[in-house]
Parts: C-alpha cells; structure tokens; sequence
C-alpha cells in the first residue's frame, strides 16, 4: 500500500538565523500521522521568492500534499501570498469572508484599521479560503496536477486552529489513508546501547512494517513501536501484542508505558493513590513546580511548592536548621533532607521533592564542583537521598536535575 | 560580494513524526551567522538510505557547506555512517583516537562494552575524524568537488561539542566570511501592523543590504535588524545609526534594546538598582521563578518563591486572609494584592510579583471564565494590579501569563 505523504515549507528568515525554534513542524508531524499520513521531508526556507518557487515544486513532486506555514503577515518581509499568485499562474483578489474577519477582529479590540490589515483579506483567486478564526490571515487550498497544497500563518495557535477546523478533517476526506499506530515507552536508568543489545532477538523478529526508534531525552530515553497497514483492526491488534512484549522486557527500567511527561507520570501515581505532593526547589527555581503544574487538574494533588533559593529562605519557609546549613553548607545530604520533610510539614502534603545543587556556570568549590546536586524525595515515613554530579550547561543540568528528582519520586511511590 | 551558504540535513524519523522538536538548527544557526555565514536551507528527513543521498547531493549543489546531523548513535536505526560511505565512495575504517574514546568513556563509568560501541570508531576512510568529547559518535568532516560536507550526532550536546571545538574555527578560517551584525529589541503592547505602519518611512530607506524583521512571540514583538558587508567596521557603524534611530521611533513601547529574555531583563534591572525580588505565584506554578533563576548568578537578586496553588497554602505562606479568599476567591484583586504584600514580608524582598488565574481547560465560571488573571507587582511603597482575559490553551495562557506580569514589573522598576 502506497503511503500517503507530505512535505512540510516553513518560510521565514527567522528560521534560518536561528532565532526561532520550529515548534510548528512537529506538530503539524504529530496530527498528521493520526489520521495516517506520512511527513516525507521537512524544508525550511528564507523569504525569498524564488526559493518558495522552488520548493513549492519540488515538494509537490515528491508529496502528495504540501503545506506551508509563514510569511502571511501584514509586513513588508512576508512574500508568501504574491509568490503563490505567481507559482499558481492567478491573481489576488479581496474575499468577503476574510474581509468580515479582519473588520471584525478590529472592531472587538477596538483598534484603528490599517490598508495593511484591509489587505490581509486579498487572496490568489484560484484558492479555496479558509477563515482563520484566531488572526486576521486566512489559509489558502490549492489543487494542481492532483497535489494538494495549503499555505497558512506560521502563528502557532492560528495554524492549529485552521488545521484543526479544516485542514484535518478535508485530508482525511480526500485519502484513502493507511492505519498508522505509534506505541510508546520511556525508560530511565540504562544507556540505549544496553538497552539494543537486550533488544537484539525483538528487534530482528519485527515484521518490515513495524519499526522500533530509540529518542532520548535528558536522562530518559523513549522508545516508539510503530506500525501501519490497510486495516486499523489488524494494525491494533498486532501492534498491541509486539508492545506488550517490549515492556516485559524492559520492565525493571520502564518509567512509563505512555509517551507521557513526568508531570503526567507523578500526576496520575498521586491520583490513583489520592495522595498529594509539595516541593521544595533551590537550584531548579521552581521549574519542578511548574512541570507538575502543567498537567490539568493538578491542583487536585499538588499542595504548593517553595522556591528557596537563598539560604535564608531555606530557614524561613522550611525551617531547615542554621546549624545544619553551616556544618554542611546549602548543597549537602543534610540540607536536602531537612528541606524535604520541611516540605511535608510546612506544606502538608504525602509526598515532597526537594533538591540543592550548583548548576553553573559560576558558584562550584573544588570539594563541590558546578553539576554537584542533591535530592530528597520523601513520604510520611520515609526519605531517599541521592547526590548526582552533572557534566554539562546551566540549562541542561537544571532540566537533568528536575527529570532525575520526580523520578526518583515516582520509584518511591511505586516501592 | 557572495555570501557563504550552508544547508543543514537533520536525518531522524522523529523529527518527521513530531516526537522531538528539532532545536539544533536554530542552534546552528546562530552559530553560523556570527561568524559571518548563512543558512540557506534547512531539510529533515527520515532514516532512509536514497532521501539522505538524495539531500547531500541536491543541498551540495546549492550551498557551500553541508552539515549533517543524526543518525550516528549505536542502534540499528542510525544509517548515515554506511550511507556516507557509499556517497563519498569509501568504506569503514577503525579510527584509533574514536576507539581510546569509546573505551575511555565506558571505564570512567564502570560499564561493559559492547561490539555496537565499539563499532561506533568506525568512519569512513575520507573524513577527516573529529573527536566527540561529550560522546561515543566521532563527528567526521568530508570535501568534495570544493563543497564541504560536516556529519554529526544529533545529541544537542555532543553536536555543539563538536561545533565549537572544530568545525567553527575551521570554518571560519576556510572561508573569506562576510561580516552580519543583528540587532534586536523587544517591543509590548503594540500590535505588528500598527508598528509596521509607524516604521513605514524607515522601512523604505533601509539599504537593500539591511533587513528588518517582524518576529511576534506571546505578548511581545520582537524586531531585528540585519545588516552584512565586507567590512565590519562599517557595517557596525552602519547598523548602529539605523538601530539608534529604530529604538527612538520605539521609545515608548520599548521592553529592552537586546535580544534578551524577560528574566534577563528585570535580572539586569535589579543589578543596576541593587534591589531583590520574590515571586507569589498561583496559576503560572513556579514558571516564572524558574524564568527569572534561569539567568546565571540570578541568587544575587531573587530571595525565593511561593507557588501557592492551593488557597491553604496562600494562607500559610503568604498571609493571605481567609475572609479575602471567602469574600473575593482565589481569582481576584483582593487576593493577589494580599499575595503579592505577603511575598514583600514573607520573603523579605524589594519587589514581588503575585499572579492567579484561571489557566483551563476546566475550572472556569461563568464570572470567571478560563482565562481570567489577576496580576499584582509590587515595591515596599506601591502596588500595581492588573486583570488579563487570556483566550488560549492551558500552556499558552501559563506562559503569556508569565511574560505580562515580569513585563509589569519592569514597567514599576522603571518608572
């Protein structure tokens, strides 16, 4: 069975300078293939006409559809739209709909309308429009030579919203497409090359249809089964079984058998055992708080959370000892446990985190060098301590330390 | 004078289906533009043998230099090494200083090693090998018919390892580069069209050799100004001229004159003033301690943090008053300026910053509607307080959140 494919263009300097991080690919990636297609080629690209030309057909010939994100603002750097006209061999004419829209959004926020916005309601002629229910820039259908091509704002929620409303739901119509099934995991505690090797007799014996990708991510790495074939039934049921497999094989190091967070991974522990959390956070400042906080509805579990980044406040707010802090110094066993049973009983709750440590690039003593953290995760009954030494960036290490501290909270609830 | 050209291949099939968002080339990017050279286009493919000889061919004939990451790591999925090999027509040959490595690697951490790590010192008998200090997959350099061609791993680390120790300086030094200067300053509370319209008249006498771009992210707009020439002398006066100018038509929506995040910002303020601050957060659950802590040798300005999600932690850390929470609720006025004078005392700061709201998908009333924020920033002598009406997903309105209420206390610290 042919599969159904499309490339990505994303337009826009700012991709290529480096001061953008392209977060629209992947989700546009990741809806796609729920609905079974298949993202061939991604390609990024200036605000250059002839290079829009160009990828627009060359992708064409190799996809089946082709989507396009940036260059519809109001601006004098985006060209996409007069480009189009030029690609589709038609003109920009006013539609009445993306007119009402634009008047519309104005007359709401009460602002003063400019020719520029007016303009963002002319369109290629040969397009089919799609109102665009978040922004004054409509998305544009195009068919030529059997490929399908849609141009959209590179605004994030604006293109969600218009992929969602329309853009899904008409692909889906038009296809006859495969049944696509992603299964995955994620592990802690074992380097991928380990973790292969175990794999080896389960990854020969996989069917050409079914693949195993190893992605790893800070201290975790995840693990993806996918499959595809003509019948979602069929697909289903032989995916589910090969998963199963995976995760009896991996079961002494599996963190979760969800391509789940470790915030949703704490939160449904906490739910399922009605219990509740604090932390208690110096070096992370209050990014373990917030990871816990994205989840919806975590209010139902988490208590609150104390940023202690001095030492004072360390006294203050979790009644760590002064003594304690200056036999053994703010990074210690010590400090960590008085901070995460501070956090039990100041804040209240079943279970806390807490962690110390030097995350750099300045602050490290030979006896404590940059990447020295501590952390303590706690129940009523008991406390885990483990001291980790880091080897990289500010920004990574803190990311390391908050993925290894609600780890090492997950194994406690689980013992 | 022609600009030096750079394609970058990401090879992963995560990266096609949105499981890993790709933030090297952004990385990359900004690399290769302070030293003066160019992404021409950037293209992700999947681990596919003819797509990644098919994008070397095709990216090779189009720019200068090829750089290539993913798809070195020791799992059966990773396919670039053979690949290159029958690109460059060469076979694998063991590397000495790849394998002393490899094996360095596995006995500082104490593990057994395996055929597959061992394979990894194996490259392909043309490139010139660049050793990985972060890992076990060697970068490699390659030339061909005047083009170079850069692969590398795709772990962010182990890649900018690589980057920064070779491939720059070599780079740089292969390469009559010229001379790019970007500027940029942030902007709220005023919408692209509008300031596109003010800037029309300095739009229209930029140089063609001078670009300005729109760069919209959550409640702020980012402008940048590029320039390049021969010579950076005066292509650096050249741009300072421009962006004095810019600024000044900007003045008074003018958040900061770098390329800085929000916590860089009011960490910079608060130096210059000598002044701390502290943060009493609700809704936004750490993020924006985490935001400001993130910014090195930020515990020399931030006292701590309160993430009181529940109303009883309200109470106990930050003063709140049980009739404030009964009369007003949670979300109001009353008790995010209770909060924000509680953060004040309690945490023993100059400034603070108090937020609480409603972020969704639930939890929403009909008086309170998903999306309704009380902001509160404060000095020891004023309280500003601020109600927002978000109307986007949960992480969108978390993080909009943050920006607008550190953009409120910058607003009190400069007034």
């Amino acid at each position: 069975m042919d599969k159904i494919t499309t490339s990505i263009i994303t337009i826009g300097d700012e991709l290529l300078i480096g001061q953008t991080i392209d977060t629209n690919s992947a989700w546009i990636a990741q809806q796609l293939n729920a609905i079974g297609i298949w993202v061939h080629r991604r390609v990024a690209i200036g605000d250059i006409k002839e290079d829009i030309l160009e990828a627009l057909a060359r992708e064409s010939a190799v996809s089946d559809i082709v989507l396009v994100t940036g260059g519809l603002g109001p601006t004098a750097d985006d060209i996409t739209k007069p480009t189009l006209c030029e690609y589709f061999n038609t003109s920009l004419v006013q539609d009445e709909g993306a007119l009402e829209n634009v008047l519309h959004i104005f007359e709401s926020r009460g602002l003063p309308i400019l020719q520029r916005n007016l303009d963002q309601s002319m369109v290629p002629a040969s397009a089919t429009v799609i109102q665009n229910k978040r922004g004054t820039a409509p998305g544009m259908w195009f068919e030529k030579d059997g490929k399908i091509y849609v141009s959209m704002p590179g605004v994030p929620h604006e293109m969600q919203g218009i992929m969602e409303d329309y853009v899904l739901p008409q692909l889906a119509a038009h296809f006859d497409t495969p049944a696509v099934i992603h299964q995955t995991l994620v592990t802690s505690g074992m380097g991928e090359s380990f973790i292969a090797e175990r794999l080896v007799a389960f990854e020969t014996k996989l069917p050409p249809h079914v693949k195993l990708a190893y992605l790893p991510s800070y201290s975790l790495l995840k693990l993806r089964l996918t499959s595809f074939g003509k019948d979602k039934v069929s697909v289903a049921a032989e995916i589910s079984i090969l998963f199963h497999e995976l995760k009896e094989l991996l079961a002494d190091i599996l963190v979760t058998d969800h391509d789940n967070t470790m915030g949703q991974v704490l939160g449904q522990l906490l739910r399922e055992k009605g219990k509740t959390v604090a932390t208690a956070e110096s070096c992370t400042g209050g990014l373990i708080a917030s990871w816990i906080t994205a989840v919806p509805g975590s209010s139902a579990y988490f208590k609150g959370g104390a940023v202690t980044y001095s030492n004072d406040m360390k006294v203050k707010m979790l009644g760590v000892k002064e003594e304690t802090l200056q036999a053994h110094g703010a990074v210690s066993e010590a400090v960590v446990r008085e901070m995460v049973t501070g956090a039990l009983s100041f804040l209240g709750s079943d279970y806390a985190i807490a962690v110390s440590g030097i995350m750099g690039p300045d602050g490290g003593t030979p006896e404590k060098p940059v990447g020295t953290v501590w952390v303590a995760v706690a129940s009523k009954d008991r406390v885990n301590t483990i001291k980790y030494q880091l080897r990289y960036d500010r920004e990574r290490n803190t990311q390391m330390t908050g993925v290894y501290a609600m780890n090492e909270l997950r194994k406690l609830i689980q013992e």
